[in-house]
């Protein structure tokens, strides 16, 4: 080892989802939209010569888009690359006592990873039997709170009341609610942002709005919160959003009625699926996301998870104890879906035999 | 305040020079290559409807585009969202002991941001009377050094020795050479990387690619120090490096020819430019960047500044003691050049008659 090696942070990091480098795969792994970007983005021209100029620091023409859509002054919206860039920022501005943070024990497997390198003392909060959040748990003394809802990987969505709750009786910390996944059918906490200061909910362009290549994440909450967000943000990196991320974003926006009818899609499609892999013996949880997490009583999920590998499709299986018998699938068309179905009926038939 | 506000980080944000919202300007005060990217990122599709996916988080054609370019192992290639980013996380990784980090005190402003953000100790050590770097400075107990060479705002350039001498003296930390404006004549530490496994060389899309809109930076080291850097890179965001970026970014290094021809107009430009001043009462620090650092001896900086911004001209102007009557002006293209040297003539004739 060499000297400086004992003066440097060294951490374990997040693992993403596979991203199979071969083409002809059924990708139901990362939670990305089956479907292209709107026809606007698809048909938009990029000036590609003014790539020599820095882009707008502010992002204004996105996060002036995004201000609009949802109906708030431009000076409650923070972006990001990615909203996994936004949580990483939000860690740093407001998880910044010496108190534990507090978030489940079954959710999005990067909190920790930025707790941890952060050096941030946090602490698991175990879902129930049912894999719900257990709102009481988290009406203490503590040093932020964030969640998904509805939740990763679960799917399961918990409504207003329930956020309001945890919100309302958290005033000496901020609560960050991670809406990844709330356009397929989640309750958003949005309403809460112009009574409570401590709020900050954040999305993403990566899953409803097929826009994962794109890098684009935002938060919303009080022009305060706000602005603590956008100090640390300028002094990490002035210029995070490019050019094209800064009008394809803005050009997404405005197409709602591609936007409803992809959302729409999907949701129907999860549905049906849900249903037939339940008459296959599966388990499946409530979903309100793009994804189903499911669980089968007598075929091991990781047996499940490298037999579909195999014939190259692709789902998401995480180790850790209470979850390891479940299979996080996204939605994906319903040709692909019937796919995996075809596989998942040969494999259990296969399975029954032995 | 609110009650939540007394546990968050509070921080005084970099300033980034001014990006004017108006059209018809000559901006002379980011560092912005004059000439548009090479005709082959003009010319490159890109098919938005893989945006739907998520990128290869490990940006590979774009890495090991950056690895061919140099000679290097893939391995030894960071990327990240412009040389900000890159430098961000090379704080948070490699300047983590108690002792204090080194840097001049007439350098790149955003140092201290981050020191100051990430609670690392620092020292500013003063650059000479010539502003220049002084060498034994940096030979001695440090926390890790980190400087731009060539150095800004000042544009002057080290040679290979003087880094040598400062890296091979320095084995306990990490040292960071900032080559952005390296391309424009000065002498790159890259050879330096295979003999020491405790330097780090940074450059940037942004200034002789003409690229500042697509967000590119990238860090050539050792492979130990890459792979602690992406660790952490991993822990932060696992996605940084969007689509466009990528694809974009291979493109502009494909072509040299393009690149170098690119280059040589910007110094050829800033030769010329230099001696055209000179001629008019102004010391010009010996560049080897895209700007040159000017100072005039009867007219004060800052009221140059001030009458070029109403005649729509945008210079820099820093207002710390030592560097309060300098000018850093970008090398634009020739007729913007000649449009700033009018202005000037004439405003040195006005002030002469005062």
């Amino acid at each position: 080892m060499s000297e400086w090696e004992k003066n440097i942070r060294k951490t374990i990091p997040y693992v993403p989802g596979e991203q199979p480098k071969v083409k002809d795969v059924i990708k139901l792994n990362t939670n990305e939209n089956p479907y292209p970007p709107s026809p606007k983005v698809l048909a938009k021209n990029l000036d590609m010569k003014s790539l020599r100029l820095y882009p707008d620091p502010a992002a204004s023409l996105l996060v002036n888009a995004i201000a609009e859509y949802h109906c708030v002054k431009p000076g409650q919206v923070f972006v990001g690359v990615g909203s996994d860039d936004v949580i990483a920022m939000s860690f740093i501005t407001f998880f910044n006592s010496e108190k534990e943070i507090l978030f489940p024990d079954i959710t999005y497997s990067f909190y920790d990873v930025w707790a941890e390198m952060l050096k941030i003392p946090f602490k698991r909060m175990p879902v129930n039997s049912d894999f719900r959040i257990v709102k009481e748990d988290y009406i203490c003394d503590n040093g932020g709170i964030i969640f998904p809802n509805p939740n990763a990987p679960t799917g399961i969505s918990e409504g207003l009341d329930f956020i309001e709750e945890i919100v309302k009786n958290n005033t000496k910390s901020v609560v960050i609610i991670d809406e990844a996944y709330v356009d397929f059918g989640g309750e958003t906490a949005l309403p809460l942002i112009e009574k409570y200061d401590n709020l900050l909910v954040v999305r993403t362009f990566s899953k409803s709005r097929s826009m994962a290549g794109i890098r684009i994440g935002y938060a919303i909450g009080n022009e305060k919160l706000i602005k603590y967000l956008s100090d640390i943000k300028y002094s990490f990196n002035s210029y995070t959003m490019n050019m094209p991320s800064i009008i394809l974003g803005a050009e997404s926006l405005a197409d709602d009625e591609y936007f409803k009818e992809t959302v729409k899609k999907v949701v129907i499609t999860r549905e049906w699926f849900t249903d037939e892999v339940k008459k296959l013996g599966f388990t499946v949880l409530p979903s309100s996301a793009n994804f189903v997490f499911m669980s089968h009583e007598k075929a091991p999920a990781e047996d499940i998870f490298k037999a579909a590998r195999e014939k190259r499709i692709f789902v998401r299986h995480f180790s850790s104890d209470r979850i390891k018998n479940y299979l996080r699938v996204t939605i994906g068309t319903d040709d692909e879906m019937k796919v995996f179905l075809e596989f998942l009926k040969e494999y259990l038939n296969g399975y029954a035999l032995n």
